[in-house]
Formats: structure tokens, sequence, C-alpha cells
């Protein structure tokens, strides 16, 4: 396999590292916009010459960003060459239109370090989905909010100094909305639930509370009742019904998810005949990213291509009641909705995902966070 | 696919119930000695049925134990049939033998579901090292000890009482000595290095300690000093040597290996560029078991064999130093290396992983469990 790489930041430079080990796929040429030089790969500010360069059958995309990585994967496509990208965005944006290209053009395309970075997540799942259904999809999808939540729980820090720590570590992007706001989970779990179930989610059905408004003495108080608090993603399909939201949950000290330390993540399938099965690993980083790019090459040298296409388009039903943690707003509603006091928070009577999501988009300074089920 | 199915128990009725559903696979002859009828398949007590019949393919062994197993096996893939068993004995005994005889013979051959049930454990592990070195694996690998462990620490049972509620739910056999005296994940963890370091372990280099002694008292000291014990598989590469060993080990709450609940496992490994990934599940039960063999199937028609053959004859040296609970037995050589004392039980300086194993096989009674490395 010759390779043609897009993008020599901290992915691309892995994949460069991993593959010069190896024989059976050697990266040809790199685009890269800065001046650097390497001593087996010739590199180009253009990304013509890796298009137009027969003897390159195959294009890893690691630039990330919607353009012009969308444009080059599509050229690349066009042009009859396979591609393995890391770019979550790029694929939870254009996956439906991707995918059918790449299967009228005879090519392969892959994905796996989109979701869970060193976790083979969409591997997993589209391998168990080939001799069962899938009930339910989700986790913690996201490093930098469990590094947050975790040195928030574990060292009692504040979350903006939870969030600088993050940062200085390079765990955290100097604006940290697409991670603390949820965006991040959500995208993986849109492309999750849509492998997992066969279906395209509407997005604009799908509701992410992040944890931009969590504050220590919310923590202190779900240490005090013997709970942690995660990013959670849920995807569930119940008899053709789909549900699928972002949320703060809590967990009981005990629960594989509150045992997950630092940026790692947890990722779990529940399906029909393997029951529960999780994939526990580094959501981010060089090595672990750059693991499942050369996992995808492998699998194209292998003839395998990707993923199911997406099935019928869906709108997520959030109707399952929880009751919630909530802080930093008060208003009629919750009153109505009380249920106990933790501190300043309250503990609301179970309500729906999709009103205390509503309920949220009007109060967005609010900072929410669902109870286990078994607790409500 | 035309599917020989050997044995009708726990897990051949759960590959029976799950191919059943499936166009690309069907349960053709099954090799029962009870007297069942099947509405789509022909019930026989003579394995030479399946053997002689031409249009059957693939045999599936969910028998168990090593004969007539073996010969069943061998002679099947003597006969141009693929085989996929669930059998670890069988494999931890035969798999030097039987691989390359597959691979003469030009069949396939896989056994994902002989280590972890529903965990596709040997799967992923023939999977990341395609692209890295692997440095560890191990792990909980025995869903009877997990939960015999769990349930003496979350609801402070005693051995004898955690061990008949386990027989009672089926996760423990009446003689559970494969299980408590470490012999299964000893099975596990031999096959696991062996296909993870490329290597052939002389099976008696590897010291395997159990639970069989372990008494509610240890458990109340290890939650007093904030530990969890769990019965750790430890197999480790470092530059060519290999070490490997079974042994109670020691947790600090909070550890992913401490929240393992129940009977389910958490199998790691650690390679040199995904870093640490770990899969959780349900190690043992019908379905989840059954999954891996059809999964199995689904692999055999795609073409894809299984696994690696076996490396270079090496013995294990365990040479890592740890400090030890050890209860039950008491003598000079503990005094000598007597740290500290938790109630009845002591804490020993540093000693050897080997020293440590080879007190225990002269002093059968007594419990030992490892602190973790950082506790040393």
């Amino acid at each position: 396999m010759r390779i043609g790489l897009l993008g020599f930041g901290v992915v691309g430079r892995g994949v460069y590292d991993i593959t010069s080990a190896r024989s059976d796929m050697q990266v040809a040429k790199v685009v890269c916009l800065e001046d650097i030089s390497l001593p087996d790969a010739q590199v180009t500010k253009n990304f013509q010459d890796v298009l137009t360069d027969s003897t390159i059958d195959t294009v890893v995309e690691a630039m990330g960003g919607l353009h012009p990585a969308y444009e080059f994967v599509r050229a690349a496509i066009e042009a009859g060459k396979n591609v393995v990208t890391s770019n979550k965005a790029l694929v939870a944006t254009f996956y439906d239109e991707l995918l059918p290209l790449a299967q009228s053009k005879g090519v392969l395309f892959r994905c796996t370090a989109a979701v869970g970075g060193g976790i083979g997540w969409l591997s997993e799942l589209e391998r168990a989905r080939r001799v069962q259904s899938i009930h339910r999809v989700g986790g913690i999808m996201n490093g930098t909010c469990n590094y947050i939540l975790d040195s928030m729980t574990r060292l009692g820090l504040t979350y903006e100094d939870a969030l600088s720590q993050a940062q200085a570590l390079g765990y955290a992007e100097a604006n940290p909305s697409t991670d603390v706001d949820g965006i991040d989970t959500w995208h993986k779990l849109i492309l999750s639930s849509n492998i997992g179930f066969s279906v395209s989610l509407d997005p604009q059905s799908v509701p992410a509370a992040g944890i931009r408004s969590i504050r220590a003495e919310d923590v202190a108080s779900f240490k005090a009742h013997g709970f942690v608090c995660k990013l959670m993603a849920t995807g569930k399909n119940q008899d053709g019904v789909i549900s699928a939201y972002v949320q703060p949950t809590l967990f009981r000290q005990g629960e594989p998810e509150a045992a997950v330390p630092a940026n790692y993540n947890l990722i779990t399938l529940v399906g029909s005949a393997s029951g529960r099965m999780s994939f526990y690993g580094q959501g981010a980083g060089r090595y672990p990213t750059a693991y499942n790019v050369v996992q995808d090459c492998a699998d194209v040298l292998a003839g395998k291509g990707f993923y199911s296409p997406y099935g019928k388009k869906v709108s997520a039903v959030n109707a399952d009641t929880l009751c919630y943690y909530v802080s930093g707003v008060q208003d009629a509603w919750l009153e109505e909705n009380r249920q106990a006091s933790w501190g300043s928070g309250i503990i609301t009577k179970p309500v729906t995902v999709e009103a205390m999501h509503s309920w949220l988009q009007a109060h967005p300074d609010a900072f929410i966070a669902a109870l286990p089920v078994n607790e409500n």
C-alpha cells in the first residue's frame, strides 16, 4: 500500500512513525503546509501532487476540520483511491454522502479512529452487529470531559483549575467548547447510533448537555451521596424507537463508569446475544489514534471496507423519565418538580429527558446531571 | 455454511438458536447423546454421520473436555472441514498441533470463545498485534472467581457461602477446583501469552495461586486498607523475557479492576502504540459464548482463519519483586520477610514472584495476594 498522508500534526506524525516500521505500507507523500523534510517520503504543499500520483492507492486524511478535508477526501474517492480518515467532524457530517460514493467507485472507506481514538469502537460495533441486534450504544466518549470531572472528583479542583490543567497537558483546546459543551460526544453518539441501529438520526432531535457549568460544590454533593459524575452518551433502540441524548450522569462509586480515570474512555454496547460489552482505552493521543488509522489501513489491505450504510431517517424520541440534579438556576418549573435538595442543588421528581433538555435550552447557565435509573 | 454441531449443552444450544435466524449459516446436523429432535436439523449420536457428510463444511465443537473432542476435531480437520471451537482445555492443550494441521489441510480453525466467553478477546489480541508489539496481556479472566470475591467484598459473605451461591446460580461447578484454584485462568493466560508474544510457554514455568483459602477476615482487612482483591492473570514481555503468573491481587478502590462486578471479566492488553486497551463483558453464559462462536463462523465465511502459530519454546522468568499479603500459615521464612501485620495476616517485604509461589507450593493451605506495584 502506498499512502498519501494529508496532515502531519499529532495523528499524521503518529501514522508516519508506525508505518515506517512496516513493509506492507509506506507513506509515499505527505501534504503539509509547514516546511519539513522526511528521509523516505516526499513532502508537498499541494494536494494535487497526491491526487494525480497513480502509484498512491490510499489517502489517509489526518488534517481535521471540515474544509478542505471534505473536498480532498471526495476528490480522492472520485479518483479511485481508498480513504482512511480519523476526522470525526467530517465523518459525522458527510458519512451519508461519502459512503455511497466510495461504494459506487469501488474503493474502501474506513474511519475507525473518528470515534474513541485508541479504542477500535466503530470496528467493534460493526463486528458486533454481524450476529445480533444492538439494543444500546454509548458511554464515556470524551477524554477531555472525563479528565476534568475526574480531577474535580479525586483532587477537589474547581472546574476552572481542572480545565486549565487539561489545557496545559494538551487534553483540552484553548477554546474547549466542542468538548465541554458535549458537541464532540454528540457527534460520536449520532455516528454510533446510526451504525449500530441502521438509522439516520435527525441531529436536531438529539439533545446534548455539557459540563461547562459544573461547580466544585456540585461535585462535593455527589461525593457526599456516594456518586461520581460522568458525561455520558446514551443511545437506545427499543423495538425500533430510538432514543439518544448526551448528559452528565451520576454513577454509584464502585460501578465501572465511576472508575474511569483521567482522559480514558469506556464505550459500551448491549447486544441481543453478547449482553453488555465495554471497551476501555485512551480516547485520544498521537499513537493510540494513529494505531487505529493503521488498523484501518491493514483492513483496507485485507479488502475490508467500512461500514453499514445508514438506514431510514428517524427522529430520536426521548420519553424516558429520570430524576435530575439541577443547580445554578431556580425557577417555577423546577420548584414544581422538586423532590429533594442537595446543598443548593435540587433533585427533581421523574421528568422526561425531553422535558429536562427543553428546560435547559431556556436556562443555558444551569447544570444538570441525571440520577441512575435504579435510583429513580 | 452448513454446520455440524458437536454438543447441545449450554453453548451448543445457543449456537443453534442464533444461527436459526440467519440465512448464511445453518446447523445441518447435531451430534448429541440425548434423545432430542429439532425441526430443521438432523440429530445423531454418531459423529461419523457428520464426518462423512460432504455437504457439511464446518464443524462447531461445543462438547467441552479433552476426549473425544480432540479426536473429533482432528478427524474433522483431516477430512477438510473448518473447525470452530469454544473448548479452552482442548485449545490450551493441542493448539500447537491443531493449528499447523489445519494450515496443512487448507482449512480454517478458530477458537475465540475459548477465552473470555462473550468478550472477543483472542480476536482482539490477534487484531492488535497486526500493527504493534504487545507488552502485556492479562486481567480478570474467570467469572466464577470474580463472582465469589465480589460477593465476599460487597455482601460480606464467607468463602463457603459465596461459593454455594455461585453454584446455585450455575456460575460454579459442583467441583469448583478448575476455577477457584486458578487453573482456568492459567489456561487462558498461557494461550493469551503465546498468541500475544509469539512464544510457546512451558506451562510448568507459569505458577498459579487461587482463592480457595481466602477468609472473610482477609477481605475485611483489605477493605479496611482501601483494597479490593481480584484473581489476576499477568503476562509481560520485557525485551523478549516473558513473565507469566496467576495470583490474587489487591487493587485500590476506584481502579477499573476493583469495579468489576459479579461474574464479569476485564481483560487487558498493553501495546506499543495503543497503550492500554481493556475489554469488559460476560466471561461465560449461553448467549455470550455462543455469540463468539457465531462470530468465528462469520469470520470463517469471510475466509479469515486463526491465529498466529506459536513461537519458540520459552520458560517464564518471574523475577519481579512484589509485596504480598499472606494468611493462614506461619513459618520462619515468612517471619524473616515480615514487613507489617494486617490482622492475623502479614505483609511481606518485596520478594520475587518466583520465591513467593515456591513457598506457596510447600504451604498449599496459605492464601496469598500481591499488593499493587506502586504500593511496594
